[in-house]
């Protein structure tokens, strides 16, 4: 965009900005606002997977002191929302799982409301019910959704991939590996509930608070879902305390929040507690992936074919669509001549799945690099290397039209076998039942075209003071991203970092952004503020050319000094600038705004195209002990290496590195929302739930590999989800190399290794001799891993 | 700007936007500000007009529970401020008005606040005050300042102004008339009283709520006072409830908020009670006018001498400037072949000036016109005949430089006689005590020059969903900008006026602009917004033209819908067209920004220069009854007519202009701050301070003469100041008519109209005769007016 000049900000470790509010607890998020007349809200919620409502009587609870309003499906207007239109704010008919929304209250105080819910009477008739989605796909099975005919066996949707000659690369693949391969439920899980406020103004203007990250869809939605004139819809986006993805979206709660509003005339404020937080949001929903994983003798891999059960829930909200992300690690990690997916987004009387942190890119990655692993095993190549053979590489383009520009997958793989002492150690620490495993992963790093537009404006302004302000549509929402957005802005203006402030605005300030999701905001937001930028320099040196008597391109501007260049006693400080072109006649501010959407391709009917403008890699490598007498698997070591493009805050990029290992370490050994029989979760508290705390952390090593991508701003690629992605599969991995057990579901709970163990669960190698001619491998490959354990 | 259309928005009476929530009561202004942690502060006064402080004793309030800062000039670091440095937050050596601040606490409540106060033990020494300004420019006067040797005999200003052969014109002169009008010291006396809440986070970024409207200018005020970085500082400006001028810049309160919230660690606010609104803040400073006026037979006007003594109180606040504007109305109302001004801002131990709507200029008018119609009288010349002669004319430049582009003076004379019916009545009404006066003004309409730049900008936007959002730097400050500004948008625009939002922002957000003063927002603001909205539809019709498959210029943008241009079923709503420019590949959002400064001069050292773009001009005529009995002046009616060069929105124009004239008849007729003897003020409420009640308004008509002013936007001009300007002097006149007594003070308070009756208070005629051979006038005067009351 500039002339290149040496990076003096970008790539230098600093706090985040917003750190120091935070740490003191001074930050005031979406549960610290408070409004003149503002009632609590509650939610009623089904007690039942699955059941007709009778009828809802809600007139006890409307005499009741402080109660301003009591709602259900039978005295609002609500309409359908949801993919295929499948869900109510408020249940009609039918509730679909536990946890469904059948009336809401607003009072004047949280007991008065608590009390209202107990004397709303709802009547259900209830009926049997679905939670495993491969009964749910028997003939005869029940239909959750019997009011969509279109819905055959419970299957909402297909997400089915293809290319290659699947045939003849299986017929010519010296070793085949299958199996099924399962994730959990689980949960986001972040530290903040969901809260939502909202609030019509005196001419029923809406404005909404909430810790919503895609506001501009959020309030199309609310307008769509109520019958609303979104123009007439303000959504304020407050800090952020984690969201993980569970907050990416319109969920009931907003919507109920904003009916209650509607029907008390007051603000109402709607907090769910930490139990009702694990019950009411969006879960991560559970994949059975078969894989089959084919390769010739040199271990190229020549082919995968996967069937998929996308364990959807009760309705289709942002977790029906993670398929498109499985697709894209099953298509195009390493390069794969032939690649079949079939998959469906089964209908189940669960808790239903939203967007979290990987968005279906940990489960593909799980059963890809087990499989891996297990293709190296039955060929007796090591791991690593067989990767490196087939690791992607920059200027491929893959099947799918993913074009593939910087790429440091090979480095990062060498990077972490080198750190992690691969070579020496790995296959030869069984002795101890400690392995080491290993697993990679490819994820979009540019944005992703999952909408008409993938873009994000920016408008930046330098006042007379000096300050720069930078209004963007991205959301922060606890990864950093004002930090970082304030270091490409000061970088490219070649003003100091303490003078810029990323402000987060609402809707009706801020610029369009599609909203904070799939890795994208230093990408996008990135590029766009330092377009922004770039044009506030440009009239930066327009004017200091004025006042030095010089061409603007003989001006450099440094540390927030504009000076002719080679003459530096010519100089000018930026503010003094800002001043100059303000203050004078015929004079103008400093304001420049910017768009920036990334080059990229919406996916057609086949499922082809650049959906990204660049696209981030890694390897992690993960050393376990098991205790083979508990089942107890204890991760010693973790080494990540990740193809970050350019670490604009090298400190923020090992922090979301570290935490995505973190939560995947959790994902790896112990989250899972566990399921009574009837449908309700079983025990809705953290520690039940299992989420790590500091304690369960083992060494962590980040090695940032710096390809530079050519599109990203400074190089950066996004990294937000990447640290997550690969670690379930490398601690599995692992566990493999110590045992020789090979798990095939995650979290790798003792109970689920002992039976492993006890059943001697290994590899299933279906062929090992390729075709005629091609037989390097055969009878000779090594059949150590076929040992029973002791 | 763009080809003329018909006006769709402009010019049509809308309710004000921010209406229904202010009339509702749910409109959040600065006071109903809550910040966690907050602090409640309080400042101790001065009970002394003029004293020396020897001690101040915190140590014992210090200790007081819930008491977290008390603060006084012995430990705070604080720089002088106000023009010439003449004033301190907290006052150090000396108090020089009753009511000057010395000290300030902060604590949990505000009893707790109040404790403290009462246990700061302050000695002072007391120093003989003075309190007239004539006193104060006597030889051996108190020295209010004697810290400043350069201020001689309390004079700390000259605003020295002369043109023409003024000993030329007076020789050549057939009537001179001479006297000294003097005007009260008032309030600006809005129903929101001061309101001030600071608070640093945790990175030392102070942030101040305040209901400031020159923001920006405030915010530099606050950095230099207290030696801080203004880059860090934030000022946001809740809703106004009312400022008239007194909320307009940095008083102590707000230094002594930010000083308490350092102190303290804590956020802090302090906010004025009723009684301290009228002790604590910038008054409209008594002017004292001796003014000469010179004509020719035919009644045109030849000359003015002018010798002002501005008492001006304890400190140069804005209220030292009120002279720049007493000036012009001295200089350019009606053509005057030779004016001389001299001027003198003295010195007092009293409440000081600042800015006060009208800004000088009722006090120049009472004088100005008084004297106009005595001329009239003494020529015998019917008065408004005369004003008509003498008018303004569209195409003049003044002598002071003032180009005057669009005036409707002439019209608005003729429209205030025809309407008050002065022709059959005026001088006819004396039997019944009855009686009519008229009084023009001249004001600043198009902005004022007074700062190197008198610009705002504007940041306007077309969201997805049709929304625009206008983003000023202007401030609402209850005047009804908000709605002009939108209306303006939406009329440039060619959308709904429904559809435009006009937000309030923050220092950080807003681009910048001078501030809310001199009548400016409408035409100065009003153009930016113009300019912005423009923008976006050159914007908006570039992308329709792609979609329409036509030329730009061949569409046209009407309600809200683009149309090729005689082919209406070629069209498309606004906001597809939104959509369409930001929902594809290369799409792009619809912002716009705009800075306009009016093509103004800033005047130099003989006040010569264009100040403003534009000059509004109107007429009054008051009709009154006297009760001779007791001195009570009723007004019984009072018509306006204004140039307003065109009315955005017709409705609010006339709302400004009656507010401004109700306000003048309080000024008229009873506002004024009475003084004890020891300097204090008499009875500080709005009560005894005499503000008019509903019931004290008499009907008032408003006509608009719109004469398109070819800079303003839409042909608008600035008006919220002038109801005000002309109704003392109107009021004034029509006293003389109805009663034959002279009035050369103000409010005519019954008292001081009984002793003007008493007195035979008349015209002082220091000439009849004109120069030889220019006698028409002389012996054959009209001696009507000299004879005694009954």
């Amino acid at each position: 965009m500039t002339e290149p000049r040496p990076l003096r900000v970008v790539g230098r470790s600093v706090p985040r900005l917003d750190g120091r509010e935070k740490v003191l607890g001074r930050t005031r998020y979406a549960s610290d606002l408070e409004l003149p007349g503002m009632l609590v809200g509650k939610i009623l919620r089904s007690p039942y997977p699955h059941a007709r409502i009778v009828s809802v009587d809600v007139s006890r609870a409307e005499r009741l002191p402080g109660v301003h309003a009591v709602i259900h499906a039978g005295n609002v207007v609500q309409r359908p929302f949801g993919y295929g239109l499948d869900n109510l704010p408020l249940k009609a008919e039918k509730v679909r799982c536990v946890g469904d929304e059948v009336a809401a209250v607003a009072a004047e105080s949280e007991d008065a409301a608590l009390a209202a819910l107990d004397a709303i009477e709802v009547v259900y008739e209830p009926l049997e019910a679905v939670y495993d989605p491969f009964e749910a796909l028997r003939d005869g099975a029940v239909q959750v959704h019997d009011e969509r005919p279109e819905v055959d066996h419970n299957v909402s949707m297909r997400w089915d991939y293809e290319h290659g000659d699947l045939a003849e690369m299986e017929r010519r693949s010296a070793v085949i590996v299958e199996g099924t391969y399962s994730s959990p439920l689980s949960a986001p899980a972040s530290i903040e509930t969901h809260v939502c406020t909202a609030a019509f103004d005196a001419d029923g203007h809406l404005t909404v608070w909430t810790g919503v990250h895609m506001a501009f869809m959020y309030r199309k939605a609310i307008a769509d879902a109520l019958g609303l004139d979104w123009k007439r819809i303000t959504v304020v986006q407050p800090p952020i305390g984690g969201s993980f993805g569970g907050k990416i979206d319109i969920d009931p709660i907003d919507l109920i929040t904003v009916l209650l509003a509607r029907a008390s005339g007051r603000p109402v404020k709607v907090w769910f507690s930490r139990e009702e937080e694990f019950t009411g949001s969006r879960v991560r929903q559970p994949m059975h992936i078969r894989l089959r994983t084919g390769a010739d003798a040199e271990g190229n891999l020549l082919f995968r074919e996967a069937d998929i059960v996308s364990d959807n829930g009760a309705y289709n909200a942002w977790g029906s669509h993670a398929l498109l992300v499985v697709m894209q690690t099953i298509s195009s990690l390493y390069r794969v001549p032939a690649v079949r997916m079939r998959s469906r987004v089964v209908y189940t009387n669960k808790m239903y799945g939203g967007s979290v942190r990987g968005f279906g890119n940990p489960e593909a990655t799980f059963a890809v690099e087990s499989q891996t692993e297990e293709i190296a095993e039955a060929l007796g190549i090591d791991p690593i290397e067989l990767r490196l053979r087939n690791a992607n590489r920059p200027g491929e383009v893959t099947p799918q039209g993913m074009r593939i520009t910087s790429c440091g997958l090979a480095e990062c793989l060498e990077t972490v076998r080198r750190r992690s002492g691969w070579e020496g150690r790995r296959g030869r620490l069984r002795g101890a039942r400690r392995g080491l495993g290993a697993a990679c992963f490819l994820h979009v790093g540019g944005g992703a075209r999952i909408y008409p537009s993938d873009g994000c404006g920016t408008i930046a302004r330098i006042d007379e003071a000096g300050g720069v302000t930078v209004i963007s549509g991205a959301t922060e929402l606890g990864q950093g991203s004002e930090t970082v957005l304030a270091m490409i802005t000061a970088e490219e203006l070649g003003v100091p970092l303490s003078a810029v402030t990323v402000r987060q605005a609402d809707t009706e300030v801020k610029p369009w952004d599609v909203g904070a999701h799939a890795s994208r905001t230093t990408f996008v937001a990135g590029n766009s503020a330092r377009l922004a930028a770039a044009e506030l320099r440009r009239k930066l040196l327009e004017t200091a050319a004025e006042v030095l008597e010089a061409a603007p391109e003989d001006l450099e501007l440094v540390d927030g000094v504009v000076s002719v260049r080679g003459v530096p006693e010519r100089s000018i400080p930026y503010e003094k600038v800002a001043r100059r072109r303000l203050l004078r006649q015929g004079g103008d501010t400093l304001i420049a705004t910017a768009f920036y959407a990334p080059p990229t391709e919406p996916q057609g009917p086949g499922y082809l195209g650049n959906i990204s403008a660049a696209y981030g890699f890694g390897a992690h490598v993960a050393e376990v002990e098991v205790d083979v007498e508990t089942g107890l698997v204890t991760v010693l070591g973790l080494w990540t290496a990740h193809d970050v493009g350019r670490a604009i805050n090298p400190a923020g990029v090992e922090g979301q590195i570290l935490g995505g290992a973190v939560m995947g370490l959790g994902l790896a050994l112990t989250e899972e929302l566990r399921l009574t029989p009837e449908g309700g979760l079983m025990l809705p508290s953290p520690r039940e739930y299992g989420m790590l705390t500091a304690r369960g952390v083992p060494p962590i090593t980040v090695d940032l590999v710096e390809t530079v991508d050519p599109e990203g701003p400074f190089g950066a690629k996004g990294v937000g989800e990447a640290g997550l992605i690969p670690v379930a599969a490398a601690v599995a991995n692992a566990v493999a190399d110590a045992v020789g057990i090979r798990p095939r579901s995650y979290p790798l709970a003792p109970w689920k290794v002992l039976e492993w163990i006890r059943r001697g669960e290994r590899s299933r190698v279906v062929r090992r001799q390729g075709p005629p001619g091609r037989a390097r491998t055969g009878p000779g490959a090594p059949p150590a891993r076929t040992e029973r354990l002791a």
